[in-house]
């Protein structure tokens, strides 16, 4: 990598220069959780915290013991301690990563499978306390998995579903309307939306909302209680480092919980599991959304990824967030700006998440020579008109500001150069 | 464990003798495939293969590659090689256990997640192509996650589920039924259901059949094409030693496949995944049935469990199983019939699965008393009427029939003891 000794050249605008960089670094009070993590190439600027977290090493230590001393030692005697672990973890996400109390989070099944069961349930329940309520409402940029959920339960209960700006939500709201369902954090433009405010706003119009924290939990502030929010999901492969397809999380909050039903009907929500009776009645809490037997060998790195949230404070880890994404929009703003770049992603730090989305016209084709040319993987999200953006989220774990620096100096010089030229293929990166 | 050494006294009807159990062991063409798994403690008689399997030592050394290899050094570069997982995966199983054709089995969610799916697919097929189909029908027997989910299924589609006694199938079946949903080897007798058989006479009704495999696959001969199988799920914890809670699989047949639409519409079903798209379209194959993120890290330890049957080779496992279970069946009739017992399980070997029930008034007890004092892990399920049954399930693949043996020994001697009184409580057990 020759590229990491160049520096840039011509430049818009005042920015700092590398030794603030690593003066940042060395004030860091963040910067000891670094070696937490297995660092395998370390030439490698790993910018995509924002779609998979990096491998914690408590991960691989604890995973090693789930494997060796509980299946393969107690075997079918771990369920004494296995059958608490959905509800365990997921307290310990409640107190240190999402603002809520303990009963409100269980872990389990995909974030898909999450938002099935509680887009579902609140429809229901919605349509059930005022028939005329039959509109689902989403953000037209949400995450494909969340309007694609949206869409099918609409299709099963006879239900709309209404795609809006996200601007535009207080007059998408009314009295038709059964369910608004947001992303915290967009993962196309990583603009952030106010939990607080919008889940007032749409109580004001009688509709609950679902949130989906996939994009947030784990690098900015979640405070589910203090926003009044009733219904969420996320992922914890992302900024909680529990591992490709972890299992993800849903939130309830425990006022809203007994009159919900789960469509999806399992031993692990019955209320007498091993009675093993005829018929069905839901448990009464947070496992009443649980379904089959939980992935009891994921479970363990979820913890170990909310342990390291929790070490070191959400509080922490989000004000690293914003001075991160500053530094890229500072960056982006002097050297890629007069490189066909824009900066897509909110500059007030309240109203962005962790990563930033940078829109050209070549998005692709930068996205994938810097990945296998200059050693930086951030990742692609397509856009409607064919273009797209590529978009840096730097995990306030793990990444230093001198990654940033480095990135975007490689980043920058690969376009200046035209290495990007050739490049004219993507794999599929998930989000 | 003094009991080890202890022998049988005075016994029912004549019995072979440990040389002759010794000897099985000897010729057993299998025998080289228990030191494939981990066995920490040796003095432990394991007989919950049924339950959860034991650990593949090539699953250790698998998971820790895919960690430190795949998730820890390629991170998000490794989905251009996991989205094909679910698929990959899903093709062995469907080859070496299911019987099955490639394309038609996929790896994902849980068994509870994959019946909704398919119950819920099936019977909205069922009342489009004729709207006097309203009924599901169930063994009265089934596995309770299996009939819950049918219950709530029913519901939401304005439905009726119908409870009926196994051996009366044919008269519940007719014009006014959707599906049928039946497990092959049935959790609590260890009986086995004629695959061909019954969807045949399903077939007859005009009515398709969701199969659960969860006790059969891996341990007796499931031939989908061959019987004519539409539809059918199953775990992979169990005979397929995958661990626990270990992703689960679904199959559906390919001519059925362009005639279902999963429930649950997610980002992994969609027929373009990274174009992002305003509206969903299903897959066309079977990966219209995934939904969410895919547990990566689990894939390949059904990945490994799969190889290790395939190995194996189903016949000969299916052929030590029925060896394994007559040895139950002849040691209980001698030993245990006189202290209270019998065998619920039915003698003839192609009427049953893997697993053999005994039941007793004080079946909680001894289960109890035979996993805390006697070091001998079966499992116990309860009885409607208060009592239940001891489950034994040597595992083809790493039981030896001088376990089978030894248990039988200990079991009988702490009955005779009475050691079992005072052991007041089973903690659950997870199938």
């Amino acid at each position: 990598m020759t590229m990491t000794a160049m520096l840039p050249a011509a430049s818009v605008g005042a920015v700092r220069e590398l030794a603030d960089i690593q003066a940042l670094d060395a004030a860091d009070p963040l910067s000891r959780f670094r070696e937490r993590f297995v660092i395998s190439e370390p030439n490698v600027v790993y910018l995509d915290g924002n779609s998979l977290g990096r491998l914690p090493v408590a991960s691989r230590e604890r995973l090693g013991r789930v494997v060796d001393d509980e299946w393969g030692t107690e075997l079918v005697r771990g369920w004494s301690r296995w059958l608490d672990e959905p509800t365990r973890v997921g307290d310990l996400l409640a107190r240190d990563v999402l603002g809520a109390e303990p009963g409100e989070v269980l872990v389990g099944d995909s974030t898909t499978v999450n938002l099935f069961k509680l887009t579902h349930a609140a429809a229901s329940l919605a349509r059930q306390q005022d028939p005329e309520r039959r509109v689902l409402v989403t953000t037209a940029d949400n995450f494909p998995t969340d309007r694609y959920v949206l869409e099918g339960v609409a299709g099963q209960l006879g239900m709309e579903l209404r795609l809006v700006d996200a601007g535009k939500l207080d007059a998408a709201l009314g009295p038709d309307t059964a369910l608004l369902s947001v992303s915290h954090v967009e993962y196309a433009s990583g603009g952030r939306h106010d939990l607080a405010g919008i889940t007032a706003l749409a109580r004001s119009h009688g509709t609950r909302v679902l949130w989906d924290l996939s994009h947030s939990a784990g690098a900015v502030p979640v405070e589910l209680t203090a926003s009044g929010a009733e219904l969420a999901v996320g992922c914890t492969y992302k900024y909680l480092n529990a591992g490709p397809g972890a299992p993800a999380y849903l939130y309830v909050s425990r006022g809203l919980q007994p009159l919900l039903r789960s469509p999806i009907w399992g031993w692990f929500s019955q209320a007498d599991q091993f009675e093993m009776k005829a018929g069905y009645a839901p448990a009464p809490g947070i496992g009443r959304f649980a379904a089959g037997t939980p992935p009891i060998l994921g479970l363990p790195l979820v913890e170990a990824g909310a342990q390291l949230i929790g070490e070191a404070g959400i509080a922490a880890l989000a004000a690293k967030s914003v001075a991160l994404t500053e530094l890229i929009i500072e960056l982006a703003d002097a050297w890629l700006t007069p490189l066909d770049f824009h900066v897509v992603t909110p500059r007030e730090a309240s109203r962005r998440g962790a990563h930033v989305s940078l829109a050209h016209p070549q998005a692709r084709q930068i996205c994938r020579a810097l990945i296998e040319s200059a050693d930086v993987i951030p990742d692609f999200r397509a856009a409607a008109d064919g273009s797209g953006t590529i978009r840096l989220g730097p995990a306030p774990l793990y990444t230093r500001y001198a990654d940033v620096w480095e990135a975007m100096v490689r980043l920058r010089n690969l376009v200046t150069a035209g290495d990007h030229v050739g490049f004219s293929e993507a794999t599929g990166r998930v989000s």
